[in-house]
């Protein structure tokens, strides 16, 4: 290392010279893409923002002023600047720093918190409170273009214009994209701001002029607001933010450090609210980002450094789904594909390429895009909105009020559920099929394997007057697991030598059981191992299953409270059947980050931890048994 | 009744002059003023639209051209258009007309949902459905100023901006207010379009110069559209929207007939997104509601016609609530209170007042209200967010991933929970026991009285590092209900000659389970009645209760699936207790609108029905003892 070595604290930036710090925006780079290329992460944003960071912590002084990342991943620069280069190296490895901020390392953390459009609320309510306690502390929220697509975002932005109080710099890091290209009329707005010749032309002139003026900057927000009634009919560049009464700077460009450190001292000065608006380029500065068209190395797994080419990856489950929803597409001409701002992550780019009209990409936008599905279902389309597990809490009332309510056949595909592991406790998948329960008429289905989903999946678009979901893992899907035989609509997978235990091993858990009840088998524990399959409602052939055994054992990649297992003991309860149910699921925490395997080993989802839990439970059993 | 009795279709009403129309629009106040009186509703935004509706009514062609009111409340006058005059007394009642629009009275009636914000996002599905189809339908949202401060509708403008081949047509019912008045930088906007004075004095003399060219209208779209190049940097006002790219018409006079008629029929024939900003008065043309400065007689009880009196109301757990977070605000100056656009409704008001630096009215926008919470108590002060209970699921994400995952110390006070009858499916609060369940470190208190929710108010805002919710429904507060005594965290309310059964009355419930015992005891069925008071996570003496019972009965006014019994029933499944579980809740489905007594009566949470069904199962545990 170089200068990055001496960089304990953001104040040991100050002492640097200008040459100093451009050999350190290229350590930085340098480091990223280094680093990046072993464990994989989200290098792509981060080289987008190394100036920026450089800027924000040479202009403020965190953490007494508080710095918020929206989708934290774009905070990697602002890690090696707060004293965490050392440890780089062990990013997203258990145990090593997490891919997000993380009040555990740093104080200079404050929002861990990975879900998008949440940092100009976080950043509200805490400007809110140092102006209530006569604080002087500055706030500072870094987000997105893609972000800002987000209601929420809208939401704080509508507050923040009549938070006069407010000592709040929100630094617009517009690269055009969230995964892809940002979308819809925002996208249209900036761009206007972006790309107006007029505008630029005079900028250039304004900043000439003031260059020459000793002691003052070349965007300098006081000389630009006070100019701006008199160009504003030419150019009118505020137009979206100053509408709202928002005061803005900008644009500036995103890798000029000088120039974004002179806007940020103007907003500083200002003492209110105020739009920095950035223009920077993701994945600049590394050819092997830059070149990549899809995402500019959004997030890429390990790669060459040389060549930028990724390691080849096994194909997983979502590959499954964007073979099937295309051949669904080809069949149905009514059936229609939204993504959130994720066309290539959950796998619809295929569809996209294929059926354009008939796929929509909302932006970051969960609420919209279950809301508008219920609206084409309305007018005759059945919509299937794929998104990652996690993010579907964005949509619940959604889901609940707009579709279910309305009886709308909508299909919900959620990627990603479960345990995810690398990406921290924000994107692990674990709520869906606790909080989905209460939805009335709304069905879930899991497969277990590659050939399940594609039959779920037609099961779930078939249907349309109720909301159906299917759920699937992150990573690739096991061999398929023919059944023995159909009761009801559950499979039977495996039978024991007796029936003493039934497992129930639910979608990616099916496999896991399948392995529990061999163990089980050679300790003399007979176990008939089935996959409900659809999970919501209750199978009744579940309830008669379970009457015949001694012990029910539900398995679920999700969390324990109120999920399937849960379900199938009230189904049982109110059947009056007494089989003692045994749960397994991921216990109702917020995971460290961890690989995905490495965390089903720490919570007990691996056959053997299963199978010793379910002997222990069947000795009870026998015991009870006994005295009955 | 005049000319209302002769509209059975919107069609009927192209028949009529300009003078029928202007009496038929007096008679629709007359009928909305006087049913209203009796029934209660929500009168004032329904004054508010009578022109609007029958100009909309005039120019579109439903139901082969949808109609959709965001916040349905505002549908009155729509369904006095569309066939439902002759029913419209028995507004609000069961068995009557629902207060908001319903599938099942009427074909005019598309979305019943009456959570705010939606109706661009349904209109732009369907919109888009219609497209794909090559079906030549229009669509038209109507969304007030209020609903537009919330994210959804953001995200759907965003993406509306760029559905050009959409036919959709957006009234913006701009009145200022939602509840209250419309707060936020998006107020500020629409304020710039109203008011600009120069617009308006061109806008005039616009209006007088096409006038005079007949066929065209006073504030013809296409010439506006025509000149806006020109003049718009003299009035700058389509700047919102026009950021965006969405077209804009306006504003209108929303009580115009004719001007709202003309603009519409401009609307319509652009055949892709546009903006209709039309000016109203909520309460218009009835005194009794204009002279109501609090909300223009939003929903009203019932009242007198001639004074606009409303019937004295008993005081009920709102008022409780309200009275004591003054008295907690007096104590500690560190408390802050959020409401989203209900200040009066929740009951801070009178916070407000005392208070009003450390009171946000943050829109109808629970998303930030949870976010921002977050943030403030991140800065060190505790906010207490009071939304009614069916409102939180907008903000479920935010709870778990923004206040949740950080341990903030947030109080969410849920107004409203359990059933609440006249408003229909979307309103009951039945959804929140359950979908908590699944938050780490969140607590849950459901207080049975009024010295309870005093009492948990102070023990819940206490809490620093973790959520923390108080739950109470609506109406009257019972008597006061002292505890024989407290083990662990459990209020015991009563007990019986034997130990049968162990009644667990959560919140309002436990008024519920002291009748139901004392009919269980004149069976000879001895009972405990116990209030848990903080309902997650189980106490685990609730769990040591059980034990020392035969039968354990949960009942709650929330969703039987995943609720307080549901966890009950796990906490007991996981300690190893066999006592076997009644759960007693709300059936997991969509309640049609019905006074709360009435819906309770029907789903069985009455001390009659539920005595009844546990002498039932304590004969069955009864007999298996027995057996045993």
């Amino acid at each position: 290392m170089g200068y990055l070595e001496s960089i304990s604290t953001p104040r040991d930036l100050r002492g640097l010279t200008a040459t100093q710090l451009d050999e350190l925006a290229a350590e930085i780079r340098e480091t990223l893409v280094h680093t990046c290329a072993r464990t994989g992460g989200h290098l792509g944003p981060n080289l987008g923002v190394v100036e920026l960071t450089m800027a924000i912590h040479r202009t403020f002084d965190s953490p007494h002023d508080r710095v918020v990342f929206d989708t934290g991943h774009q905070a990697y620069v602002h890690k090696l600047l707060t004293g965490r280069a050392g440890r780089f190296d062990t990013l997203r490895q258990e145990g090593g720093l997490s891919g997000y901020p993380s009040r555990a390392e740093s104080e200079h953390d404050i929002v861990e918190n990975s879900h998008a459009s949440t940092s100009l609320s976080y950043a509200d309510g805490l400007a809110k409170a140092y102006a209530l306690k006569g604080e002087e502390r500055h706030v500072v929220a870094v987000i997105g273009d893609g972000a800002l697509t987000g209601g929420m975002a809208w939401e704080a932005l509508n507050n923040i214009a009549i938070s006069h109080d407010s000592r709040l710099v929100i630094v617009v890091n517009d690269n055009e994209r969230s995964y892809t290209p940002t979308i819809g009329g925002l996208a249209t707005a900036l761009t206007s701001l972006r790309t107006n010749p007029r505008y630029e032309q005079v900028l250039g002139s304004v900043k000439k002029r003031l260059n020459a003026v000793p002691g003052v900057g070349p965007v300098a927000y006081d000389a630009l607001h006070a100019m701006k009634k008199g160009v504003k009919d030419a150019l009118a560049p505020q137009g979206l933010f100053e509408d709202l009464g928002l005061k803005y700077v900008g644009p500036i460009d995103g890798h000029d450090r000088a120039a974004l450190e002179q806007a940020l001292a103007q907003a500083k000065k200002f003492n209110g609210p105020v739009i920095v608006h950035a223009l920077t380029r993701k994945g600049n500065g590394y050819h092997g980002a830059e070149q990549h068209e899809a995402d500019q190395f959004h997030a890429p797994g390990p790669f060459d450094v040389a060549t930028g080419e990724e390691q080849p990856k096994a194909a997983i489950w979502t590959d499954v789904f964007a073979d099937e929803i295309v051949k669904i597409g080809e069949e149905r001409s009514d059936v229609a594909a939204i993504t959130a701002a994720m066309m290539h992550p959950v796998g619809l780019d295929r569809f996209a390429a294929r059926f354009p009209e008939r796929t929509f990409d909302v932006g970051i936008a969960e609420q919209h895009a279950a809301t508008a599905a219920a609206g084409l279902a309305m007018g005759g389309v059945h919509p299937v909105v794929a998104v990652y597990a996690t993010f579907l809490n964005r949509a619940f009332d959604q889901v609940l009020m707009d579709v279910a309510l309305h009886r709308c056949g909508v299909t919900f595909v959620l990627d990603r559920s479960g345990v995810t592991g690398d990406d921290g406790a924000s994107h692990n998948g674990m709520w869906d099929m606790s909080i989905l329960q209460v939805v009335p008429g709304l069905a879930i289905a899991a497969p277990r394997d590659g050939a399940r989903l594609r039959e779920l999946l037609r099961e779930a678009v078939a249907v349309e007057d109720a909301p159906t979901v299917v759920r699937f893992p992150k990573g690739p899907p096991p061999a398929d697991m023919p059944a023995l035989e159909r009761i009801g609509g559950v499979d039977v997978l495996a039978r024991g030598a007796a029936q003493d235990v039934l497992l129930v091993g639910v979608g990616s858990m099916a496999a896991t059981a399948l392995e529990t009840a061999a163990l089980l088998e050679a300790r003399g524990i007979g176990a008939t191992v089935v996959d409900p399959r659809w999970v919501k409602p209750v199978d009744p052939a579940l309830v008669d299953l379970a009457r015949s055994h001694r012990l029910v054992v539900s398995v679920e990649d999700n969390g324990v409270a109120g999920g399937v297992g849960t379900a199938i003991l009230q189904a049982l309860n109110a059947a009056g059947v007494s089989t003692p149910v045994q749960l397994h699921g991921i216990p109702q925490e917020f995971l460290d980050h961890a690989k995905r395997a490495v965390i089903l080993e720490r919570i007990g989802l691996t056959p053997t931890h299963l199978a010793d839990a379910v002997a222990a439970a069947v000795g009870v059993a026998a015991d009870d048994a006994r005295v009955g």
